[in-house]
């Protein structure tokens, strides 16, 4: 059964936005919640891999989603038929969350009652790269049909983010995608970033994604 | 031989945006110059298309391509190659393109010299749609890759076009992508759009979409 709650975000009235996120951060940190912000493109496959990830971890950690969208209410209805509690966040046309919109989220969701936070941002690989949202971690999800070309183009996405999904790896067969070109382009940008090839769809490579999530919550709890 | 201009936009000094695309449409008129405003996520094939849409129409009209990106110079060594004379944009790192910022690439480019602009946009569903650029027409590419359900987290996007391309077609084998619902959805927002099924890749579809720009290019400058 789905049932979730929809948010109408307000503008936040933050003038110093790293300040915000740092404090939240910090709240975060003191509730021994961990925030994790996925981004990517429109289609990328984030709520696919969502649902697959809270399958692999429901039993382990206290799992809350929001769901941020300009209008519709389509992820927070497939993600609460996991049975992990969501809430629908709408940006009312804006397109990223700051931190002082993250935490208007996770007000309504009584985030500190979670070990497991993830926010769903904005379908966007431009505005979301700009805004710290106080996340613990930030992560992206590139898909295979969008290209190996994309660390070029969109630098900034790729230099602040801890971890990228390469998803859709089960339609390689019909794209041209050089693995070795992307993982070249995205560590010239950020060395450190960890990189999982997955098929949300199939389920390959989601262990070793979560595996990698595991480490990162169990740290930022203890 | 690729060979182009790499022009730094700044941010525009004009406070009423709809008033400056009006003037800006005008005068693209009074010009003779059809200014098409393709927008689309990233990596759905708005590259590729116009390579597709250049070769189709190179003939017939004088063609320059403006391609606006954050940081790359990627696209416009692309389409320098079609033989099209290609400019690079750089929004430093802005999201969109508004009228001013779109007059200062037609400024570049000498757009009065040509029967046919194109203005590849920033890869983005969300700011592009809230922005009138001054095109004589908006036109947007989403792909089966990204799923049929896109009409409904961008609305706004749909709503602005006059005509959606649905690309990547030949890919459909390995998604699930159902065509009368997208058709469905999208003109449920937009009763008036023009939709036409086309592969990049392998050219299918895209002489009808070609036909359409024709009658759309000569109708403007007539």
């Amino acid at each position: 059964m789905s049932d979730f709650k929809v948010i109408e975000i307000k503008k936040s009235v933050f003038e110093n936005n790293d300040r915000e996120a740092d404090r939240l951060r910090a709240k975060l940190k003191e509730d021994k919640t961990f925030l994790l912000n996925l981004m990517s493109s429109p289609g990328s496959g984030k709520t696919t891999t969502l649902k697959g990830t809270i399958a692999r971890l429901k039993d382990e950690y206290k799992i809350g989603v929001m769901e941020a969208d300009i209008d519709s209410d389509v992820d927070a209805k497939t993600i609460s038929e996991t049975g992990a509690k969501a809430i629908q966040l709408h940006t009312g046309g804006m397109c990223h969350l700051d931190a002082g919109m993250t935490e208007q989220g996770l007000d309504s969701i009584d985030a500190n009652e979670f070990d497991f936070v993830i926010l769903e941002n904005v379908g966007n690989l431009v505005c979301p790269a700009e805004f710290d949202t106080g996340a613990s971690k930030n992560a992206m999800i590139l898909s295979v049909p969008e290209g190996d070309d994309k660390p070029l183009k969109y630098p900034l996405m790729f230099t602040i983010c801890d971890c990228v999904l390469i998803n859709k790896i089960d339609t390689k067969s019909v794209f041209d995608f050089d693995d070795e070109a992307v993982v070249e382009r995205i560590h010239k940008l950020n060395p450190k970033a960890e990189i999982f090839f997955i098929s949300a769809k199939t389920g390959e490579g989601v262990d070793k994604w979560c595996d990698w999530l595991r480490k990162e919550i169990d740290e930022w709890n203890k």
